[in-house]
């Protein structure tokens, strides 16, 4: 009796944490995914000060190996500014947590009022670009940055990855395997995302296909064979099931016995010489991908493609394919969506102006021993010669300098002016604008640098104002 | 009124959009976070053989300079096993994607039902340990792998990564910076809880806090200097917010001259010689520190803590502190967050019995070029001598040997019959266990590998399956 009460209990106890943190995961309750220093920040601008201010995004260096990267990550942020606000629950935390009182009714009404403007999603980002501008009380400004930053920092992580990854792939389709070692559940989510922005024809992750309707993949595990007595039963189960226009996994015992009897299973069955693929997933690839395909020919299985997974990323697909290997399709998990040889961007929100007596006045930040960030609102000019693009200007805002101006509007006074392109659209977006970025540029090894220069007005008010200060 | 009409839209558009990703990230609702295939199976398995079967979750190799590893991840695999079910839009979902209908209609009705085993969250993990083991029908069993490796993959990693950069600060405290690095929300959310466990004393992330009742520090931001005339001016309005049991952040334009401005600051609001910390994030930290120490002693200010940011992880404390540096606090971030060094693990999960005639029977994967899988549902027996760990035998779960039985049971029938532990004593849990771990396998470079045997029974099985095989 008392171990079914305890049972009962326990149960009962796990519901309730279930449900608090689905409430933590809804973007209408991501208010408090934030550090508390923009709360604690925010109280004493709340008694002192709480004028307008300007914060921008960027990068201030590429992660290596990047010569570029691809901004993702928009639609989520116009998201949470759109739904930003405090609940009850939020504020009686806070309460406990010793914030005032006149501070917690100021938060109870806060809603996104300021204007935003941002790289669309698929667009090039160089370093020390901004990507997000957002102008805003500072203590709304402030508050969002925890979130902005993580969500685009990921997002841009992973978009330019797979973007590396296929353009190792050399025109091969490359998928998205990676949810099991992404960094929680919104990693394997977002990532899916990402690297369909950067690239990828589909994601192995159902529910990304389900929310995002990007295409999904996979057929079978190792564990799928290793259930039946013998390899041809599991393949013949499976063919009788899915039929042929699916992918039969080969290496779980030998592979080019798995690649055999994939053959003899198909033409038994069907008396065919069909099936979209094999898998392999182990081995000396290189080798076993060519005496693959030559076992595939010689039985009449020209068509068949040979797709390849396991412990891929862009410096291996490279080498294999250097090695003439015989791979149509590469399934890429834990490397392209960990970003695992550069795992974080060096991205930052920086106050770039705030008010005084009523106009928002440059300002910067000048710390010893670090780089300046350059003072003012900032928009970004891209100089494209012969289809081809050659240098970037960051300038002032209010600049009119030659080249495409690179941010747009997004929100004006708390209200969205843009319409979020589909995913389709921000694809085809990173894809042309990829091609218009020289090859110099794109090596997945040390890449060239590419040019961005700082306009003369700009250069003129950063001495200006760092005279002032010094 | 084209204009006014479009934003509307847009508003609308955003909102479902926010509602679905609401719906993505609940509990309840992450059946569809799984790889396609494990449904493909599931399909062809529903055709042909839907039995029960054993799978074991484990890391082949812990990950470069890691000795040990921490368990974490549970309590989500568990609440996701009590909440597992499809929703009527998931399947409607599979249908469009080609599922039939007999075997969306067994999908409506899953629920779990197996059996869990697992090694607590806190417990230490070494090579080839079973970290959770389920026996369900072969379907469910499959259906749950993406999500489980997924969750435990990645708490496990930042618990481990966070024991390892509390190691490194000898004594000192930890606190976790890392949100706006981690990858996605849940990502930020879960690494505060996991570097909790690791021995962190708390987060800046609030939502945690509010979430997992993890403490939580944080101050102010650079920005916050900056958005003032003046350093002092800056530190006056704080400290009247805030009083003096704070931390102020003295590097935004010339360190020392920031510590004192502080005790300047505060000695003229208040009279006294009392602060709570002063942080610096950039610079010569080792000089810097010691400097900053030496005047605030001077200036009598001996109890105020030297809190340190930027750049940090278990390489660069250790480094700081063998210079001798004077820091008493350190936030860590990006590195600790994303376990920059090592940012997967390569865990595995892999099925070790199935059913055949109504008895479950040990299985094992023989692929070339591969590792072979140990056969059987296991257990972990560790051995403890003097109040130190020595080794652990990996045994078949029916065996008694000695050392202590490391995996519990967590579910019955579907049923949860284990006390879910609060994240305090979870946090207990490790830190005793590490205190048993001999200092060798806890280095943070070049540790040594901690013995694992295999029982001479495991061993028996294992060739005797190998030869069956082969």
């Amino acid at each position: 009796m008392l171990q079914v009460l305890t049972k009962q209990i326990s149960n009962q106890e796990l519901n309730l944490l279930a449900y608090f943190k689905l409430q933590a995961m809804s973007m209408e309750n991501l208010a408090l995914f934030t550090d508390l220093y923009e709360l604690t920040m925010g109280q004493s601008y709340f008694e002192s000060w709480n004028a307008k201010a300007t914060f921008e995004l960027f990068v201030r260096k590429l992660p290596p190996n990047r010569g570029y990267l691809i901004a993702a990550g928009l639609e989520d942020v116009c998201n949470y500014l759109l739904n930003f606000r405090f609940k009850e629950e939020d504020l009686e935390f806070l309460r406990k947590k010793g914030f005032k009182e006149e501070f917690l009714e100021f938060l109870r009404g806060i809603r996104f009022t300021g204007d935003v403007w941002a790289l669309p999603e698929g667009e090039l980002v160089f370093q020390n670009e901004p990507i997000i501008r957002i102008t805003a009380p500072i203590i709304e400004a402030q508050i969002f940055e925890t979130f902005i930053i993580n969500t685009v920092n990921f997002q841009t992580l992973i978009a330019t990855k797979a973007s590396r990854v296929v353009n190792s792939a050399r025109g091969r389709p490359v998928i998205d395997f990676g949810s099991r070692r992404a960094h929680g559940i919104d990693a394997g989510i977002k990532a899916a995302r990402a690297s369909y922005i950067g690239g990828c024809i589909g994601t192995s992750n159902v529910l990304a296909g389900k929310l995002y309707g990007i295409p999904i993949f996979g057929t079978m595990a190792h564990s799928y064979i290793e259930a039946f007595p013998s390899e041809k039963e599991a393949f013949r189960a499976w063919i009788k099931s899915w039929g042929v226009d699916t992918v039969l996994l080969v290496d779980t015992y030998d592979t080019l016995r798995g690649v055999r009897n994939a053959i003899e299973v198909v033409e038994g069955l069907t008396g065919r010489k069909e099936l979209k693929g094999v898998r392999m997933d182990s081995g000396d690839m290189v080798k076993l991908s060519k005496e693959a395909r030559r076992i595939l020919n010689e039985a009449g299985f020209v068509s068949t493609k040979i797709f390849v997974s396991g412990g891929l990323d862009e410096y291996v697909i490279d080498d294999y394919l250097n090695k003439g290997a015989e791979m149509d399709v590469f399934g890429v998990g834990s490397s392209l969506v960990t970003s695992d040889d550069a795992p974080k961007i060096d991205i930052v929100y920086k106050l770039v102006e705030s008010e005084e007596r009523g106009r928002l006045v440059p300002r910067m930040k000048i710390a010893e021993n670090e780089k300046i960030t350059l003072p003012g609102a900032k928009q970004v000019f891209r100089i494209e010669e012969n289809g081809k693009y050659v240098k970037d200007i960051i300038g002032l805002s209010t600049e009119h300098l030659k080249g495409e101006k690179k941010l747009v509007r997004i929100f004006e006074n708390g209200e969205l002016v843009y319409r979020l392109p589909s995913l389709d659209e921000i694809r085809e977006k990173a894809q042309t604008e990829l091609s218009k970025l020289p090859e110099e540029y794109k090596k997945i090894r040390n890449p060239a640098t590419y040019p961005v220069e700082i306009s003369e007005e700009l250069i003129k008010l950063t001495e200006k104002i760092k005279r002032s200060i010094v």
